[in-house]
């Protein structure tokens, strides 16, 4: 790893750069900077300073001073990640694209956003559709987000079944490397055969091989109806499996959520209201959608049969606010019960959902910790919220490890990995060395070495080279 | 490069591994081996030895031979390809994979297909469809091409516009490594943030980072209805405009193809058969489908309306024979006037089209030389087939790369690419490094260098990385 100090002469020279004003060493305005949305303590750290370059020629300039002088560099887009990817765990200097703001061009005629990294991904959402299109990514933190940050780490969300991942809605991407050279990969067309696809790499690399500055985005045309039912089953086996049943019916849904019934049970409480069957329910929320109401109603009445024919309980077909209530509130029920929490994201066969949930809630009792589990079933990525409630730190700190193995050792046996859309940054990045594929892991750090030779670009994130120490 | 001979003792070796039937040596079974489908003789080379391994664990003993010999390794699909990739320019072993052709499994829940990479793209589409599901993969050369052909370029081809190119229906690869170790990326779930994408480098990397060995696709819903339309345009740039108009205006075809006049006059010569305003026209040719019928004429309706609004002398609904013909007939009408022909393969901003057939009717005029195009123009992706017809050789050679000098450098200045899906191979390798950024470049050969630290897997091919100049 880059081992060059943040010397007071090294803030001047950034100072020079960007303007004094957009240099924070002040602790006040630091401590934003000092965790993402990882609530745990372990996994904050105050950094030394923070930039904040206007434009691309910027973010080159202060690169290239960090690169010439040894300094370690985090990319870091608006914070709202969860696998503590854009905290300075190793010190250094955060660069931060908040100010990159800017959405460069909605191009109509080729259906493509041209935009800077720090837009919030809701007012990209909202400004393409108010040109009559529709921008597909989702991610479900969209009001907070900046789109920089969903293509840094290819963050998922609801829509995936339908309109795929952020990565595939990404026509190209300018990006800083580590030395400070800016380069176009991709562009506005929507087929490339030319070399290596690196922009894919750079998707999702969570700020390790460089810095996202420009964003080229594909949009498609902007569906005209929307309906959204709510399936509730006893039974989390029939539960799941009406997610193929409904797309081999020839249906393609929008986004398919589930929610277990320790999840809902909670969210009762969090709400303070009650829930539909909560005593004995599992949740499955459908979004369809498209141009004709008349094919809507007809999915809607096939998707209803088939949920019984799967032996639901009941099936609500409401409008968004109504069905999307309790989904909306899964993690902040957890959080305002236990602030401190970990936040598993594993993925899997879409089948073998069932019997991942049926082992976590049977660890959920073996270890008598809460374990929450909601998502997108019809991609087979689950979120498992565990819970620290009124454990000690210590406690925690044992306990957690000794689940999570546990956990992954059933996901990788079916086939699935550690994150369906949350990243590893560095909360899972030891997790990851021991549960990857050793010749995969070795590719890996082969393309990190190759495309950071310095190991500066946010280093011990996702492959951690030299099983690198956190500073103090 | 790897610089070690193909001997006797290898192919005796070569021979313990696959049993002696399965190693070609003889010159009469090695000439199907010596070309793709490029027809100029230029890019032809005899090879010394096939090889035809069984399974996985085959290619990967016959790999960490040539690995532990330094020989050459050239990996082979069905030899459809149009950049002379899968020909062994440089000497070494071929490796083909025809014989790994089972389909594995059509997991109908999770709306996977398991394949061996050897099985032919239409046989897979069929059996696919048999099974009352659908893959949305479809290069022209469905009948001969095979699928492991396809993920490994990355192909293209008609369906890209609704169903994305090959790279869009891939979860999951097992490669085999230039060192012959197995690792599988990916899998059968639909998200996955758990590291670097590897998956998608090895994805149109034409065979030079590794062998793909079997392949996991997402299957989606069969679509019950289709229409297909034909639009006549006098005017290019009319025709061109469609697109953009029809897509905004909520219609997402699944493949919108176009034909210049060039190309139809010698489609009618050809087919020996008048076709429609053949004296001036230029074909927009969509195709739309979906679960309702309604829904679709309605579609049809507003396309038949905007077509017009953009001044089409004609717009035909008809059966897809009709419909297709004279632009599935393209590229044999260009092979029968000149057996060796150039196809350009470029790819543009979908509105910049127009602007690029333009200058090259201009070059054709300047040139005294045949040039037709045709191609995707739901993606900027347009075909230019530069004819050769009774020039000498050495005419040819001395021409065609002042033509391509003149095209490439004003697809660069429009933003464009020069390979929207054929892939570079060794045909286009010297024309990628003259016009692809250096930044670009670098990174690239910093990648393979890194995956294939022998210049062992294909060298020479996509990024020749010393410029290694073919053995004799």
């Amino acid at each position: 790893m880059a081992k060059g100090k943040v010397t007071p002469e090294l803030i001047e020279e950034l100072k020079k750069i960007v303007g004094e004003k957009y240099v924070y060493t002040d602790k006040d305005k630091l401590e934003p900077y000092s965790h993402d949305e990882v609530t745990d303590p372990h996994y904050m750290k105050d950094p030394q300073v923070v930039v904040l370059p206007a434009n691309t020629e910027e973010v080159s300039k202060v690169v290239k001073l960090c690169y010439d002088n040894d300094v370690v560099m985090v990319p870091r887009a608006a914070g709202t990640g969860l696998a503590a990817g854009a905290v300075a765990t190793f010190g250094g200097v955060i660069i931060s694209i908040e100010r990159m703001n800017k959405i460069i061009e909605i191009d109509k005629d080729n259906m493509v956003c041209v935009t800077e990294p720090g837009v919030t991904t809701s007012v990209l959402q909202d400004t393409v559709k108010e040109a009559g299109l529709f921008y597909g990514g989702d991610p479900c933190s969209g009001d907070s987000c900046f789109i920089g940050g969903n293509v840094a780490t290819n963050a998922g969300g609801n829509r995936a079944v339908k309109y795929g991942v952020t990565r595939d809605q990404v026509m190209g991407i300018e990006v800083v490397t580590p030395s400070g050279e800016v380069v176009t990969l991709g562009g506005k067309f929507r087929k490339n055969a030319t070399g290596y696809m690196l922009m894919h790499l750079y998707i999702g690399s969570e700020g390790t091989l460089g810095i996202i500055t420009k964003i080229y985005l594909k949009l498609v045309a902007l569906p005209k109806y929307q309906m959204d039912l709510l399936a509730v089953f006893s039974n989390l086996d029939d539960a799941i499996a009406l997610t193929p049943k409904v797309m081999n019916a020839g249906i393609t849904p929008v986004c398919v959520e589930f929610m277990d019934n320790a999840s809902i049970k909670q969210v009762e409480i969090f709400l303070n209201e009650k829930l539909q069957h909560s005593d004995i329910g599992n949740y499955i929320i459908i979004q369809i959608a498209g141009d004709s109401e008349d094919v809507l109603d007809e999915q809607c009445e096939k998707i209803d049969e088939l949920a019984r024919e799967n032996n639901a309980l009941d099936v609500l077909v409401a409008n968004p606010a109504v069905i999307w209530k309790s989904r909306k509130a899964y993690l902040e029920a957890d959080r305002a019960r236990s602030l401190v929490f970990s936040m598993e994201d594993i993925v899997v066969p879409m089948t073998d959902i069932p019997q991942a949930v049926q082992q976590i809630s049977r660890l959920a009792d073996k270890y008598k910790v809460a374990m929450h589990c909601a998502g997108h079933c019809g991609d087979g990525n689950v979120h498992i919220d565990i819970l620290k409630d009124d454990r000690t730190q210590e406690a925690w700190e044992e306990m957690l490890p000794q689940i999570q193995s546990e956990i992954y050792e059933l996901v990788y046996n079916l086939g699935g990995r550690l994150s369906g859309e949350h990243g590893i940054g560095y909360k899972r990045a030891a997790l990851m060395a021991k549960y990857t594929n050793p010749i995969e892991l070795k590719l890996m750090k082969d393309v990190k070495k190759a495309l950071d030779p310095k190991n500066i670009m946010n280093p011990g994130k996702v492959v951690n080279i030299n099983d690198e120490v956190p500073v103090e």
